[in-house]
């Protein structure tokens, strides 16, 4: 056999590199695609790291931008990034709900009777059912989403601008992608409630997870629905999700009202920080004015970016569910109890392993990215000279790796260096956090174990 | 019985509060004892605010100041506040050390050689041999320190005011206080070995924790003196307080060469990095203007500052055997294993709890005083117009957590809110790490235990 094609099948031998490996195939060729001179319209290829900035933002669905989309792009440039978005999003949650049945051991009734379609006779999954489903439920919502956008665009637009950039923003918002064909986002649409509440209803459904989403169908035909059947990861997504949704509407409320949010009447102000509640822990489409908000503003924007949205989804960050687990420690240590209980469950200590490694991780990974970009960029100023660029920059790094997409405005002036750091965050940020929880999935106990001895902590 | 007295000592039956009063009396006193005329220079006296802040800061060893301690406050001024530091200092030393010898059950027959003199002939420590060691420690490294210093200082003083410099300044550094007699900290000194390394000798002895003193002096008296021998809380403390010393070091270094440490020969720049290194995890002291530093270094200042030194000894911060577990946590869940393991012991799940809630609280009250800041500083005012406030804010908000004292310099212009936000975060980062350890190993198995559900991470 060729020893090169021989490497290669060793190297996809352990699973989590099958993703990687696709999604960086699939980079490759986006990145081949958009430097043809077809893909701009500006004179000439799109820089190199400009590609391969672009194609990794569409591909993880970030949704940051070196290239205005709506005006530097041809219509073919554009139709690969929504074929790269499409194909990533279906592409992160397929793997991601297979990748984590298999990681999940023991699986409750409920679940057994939600899933029964995606096994396959050995009583294994099959991966293909599952692309399927997941494929039926992503074309469902688009077209759904779609067709509500497409009555609003029709005023405004002839009739098939307005379908394409129906099916454009349907296909953004539902895989999380963040990519607008407009070049401000949705700012001109901040008083809109079809445009609002479509977009929010496809950010959250892109943003649930495939098996919430596939539990509630099911949960919806059998009577009577009750919450008590749903399984702790159902209802710890949703009320997770909830509650960081009430939150950030409630902080962004509060913290913008005399700023960005001042201009508009006051039902309006409250619908554009719901919006930006459910837009900002991962899809990255905005109707405010992201570089004008208030620090406390940005800094809360990024603990959201970082936590992100449902497992199994075409959300980033570290996840709701990693999210919950986090707080249950902290608040059940602080009364003197170990392991995190909830909805008259435990939750098993690997699920606490494994939360507890993807924080750390991540937040070494944006850490290690906010100091890097402060080098690249500026090329070691004293913060005096630096005009509030730490928060900008660090506001970046969080919003790559949490693939959401929102800026204060300095991605297309960043260095090559800089878009590198940001292309690498968001490659780490869609795929990292899958693998960490591969990782901890294939831990066996070791053959032998060292004594105990108790350090001091605190 | 009074019903106050009776409620007080109900108060007290939780072993954490006892610290938290004694700490919330020193302050209560040391506020009165600097609001007298006689303490401060100007007419009329301190603010109630700066007073209630600098008692704070000098009991809690931070060395944050609103007032210049030379300049603004009379001789009776001083040494209220050098009491403040001295009682603070072997104050949090004892307390810790005892509750962390209560909280540790299983203790190795090494510890038992080096410890026996803890015990009470009934086989409890004994709190009192704990506080005569401590402060017979306290007292030798700080009249070492004092010597070394005063043979420096008596060239350019006169003898009485070189012995109250010298004597102020080995007892700010062994407690880690980071208070100074000269208005810019050592900024003057950064040439000088003498005063270079009696400092940071000081620091270090003052931050590895009385039982790894006691541990190591004990170890000193065998023979062979072999670093097997050694407890692994020991070796870890020792082996991540010289990792963090070296990495630190090479950070500023490398991060510094081209500002501020480009007007220094080049022996005084690594002179200068490992002092601010050393300096930067919990005592506070500046050699370098830490304003002109570039964003890079104040980051990582931050995150050195946030972990600290070691538990049990003066300094502050979530403490280096905390990060060293997390860091292990993270790097062997990633090789696939859950108990991390290092110099052949398995930690504790006990342990590696303890130091999760830790970093999980410490961030939630990092990032929640640094809103705060924002808030109370900036009156919400878009970022643009904020002038690079954000880094400056958070790192104050950090520097006061991690009890450290370190400033880009706005302490003295924040608000009487923002000072009030800086005073808690100093209280609770001197005692919250000690509550938390507490809460933890008071934990009992639950009466029943509900089912385990996993659910999805990642
Ligand atoms: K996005
Ligand atoms: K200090």
């Amino acid at each position: 056999m060729n020893p090169a094609l021989r490497l290669w099948q060793r190297f996809l031998k352990t699973p989590s590199r099958v993703p990687v490996a696709g999604f960086a195939l699939l980079i490759v060729l986006g990145t081949l695609a958009l430097s043809l001179p077809a893909a701009t319209l500006a004179e000439g290829r799109l820089a190199l790291e400009d590609a391969v900035f672009t194609a990794t933002s569409a591909v993880c669905v970030t949704g940051l931008v070196v290239r205005d989309t709506a005006l530097d792009f041809t219509l073919y440039g554009q139709l690969v990034i929504l074929a790269l978005i499409q194909v990533g999003g279906i592409g992160i949650m397929s793997i991601s709900t297979l990748f984590l049945l298999l990681v999940r051991r023991r699986t409750g009734m409920t679940e057994r009777v939600v899933l029964r379609d995606f096994y396959t006779h050995t009583g294994e999954y099959s991966s293909k059912a599952i692309l399927i489903h997941v494929t039926k439920f992503t074309f469902a919502a688009e077209t759904l989403g779609a067709l509500l956008l497409y009555g609003r665009f029709m005023n405004g637009y002839p009739p098939h601008q307005a379908l394409y950039l129906s099916v454009f923003h349907s296909v953004s918002a539902f895989c999380n992608a963040g990519f607008s064909l407009f070049s401000d986002s949705f700012i001109n649409y901040v008083d809109d409630p079809v445009v609002n509440l479509t977009l929010a209803g496809l950010i959250i459904a892109g943003g649930l997870g495939f098996l919430v989403v596939a539990e509630l169908q099911a949960g919806a035909r059998r009577k009577p629905h009750r919450w008590r059947r749903l399984s702790l990861h159902t209802k710890l997504v949703l009320t997770s999700t909830a509650v960081l949704i009430a939150a950030a509407t409630t902080l962004i409320f509060s913290m913008e009202r005399g700023n960005t949010l001042l201009p508009l009447e006051p039902a309006d102000r409250l619908m554009a920080s719901f919006f930006q509640a459910v837009s900002c822990r991962t899809a990255g489409f905005n109707t405010l004015d992201i570089g004008g908000m208030t620090n406390e503003t940005l800094f809360s924007l990024m603990i959201l970016m970082f936590i992100g949205a449902a497992p199994g989804s075409c959300g980033g960050g570290i996840k709701v569910t990693t999210a919950a687990v986090l707080v249950m420690l902290g608040w059940f240590s602080l009364r003197g109890r170990t392991s995190p209980r909830v909805f008259r469950r435990t939750i098993p200590e690997e699920s606490v392993y494994r939360a507890l490694s993807l924080f750390i991780v991540g937040i070494v990974v944006v850490a290690a990215g906010t100091v890097a970009l402060q080098i690249t960029e500026l090329a070691g100023v004293p913060h005096s000279e630096s005009h509030g660029r730490f928060l900008e920059l660090a506001f970046e790094a969080v919003s790559a790796f949490g693939t959401v997409g929102l800026s204060t405005g300095l991605t297309a002036s960043l260095s090559a260096a800089g878009k590198g750091v940001i292309t690498i965050l968001m490659f780490v940020g869609r795929l990292g956090p899958l693998a960490i929880a591969l990782a901890i999935s294939r831990s066996r106990p070791a053959y032998y174990r060292y004594a105990e001895e108790t350090i001091m902590i605190g």
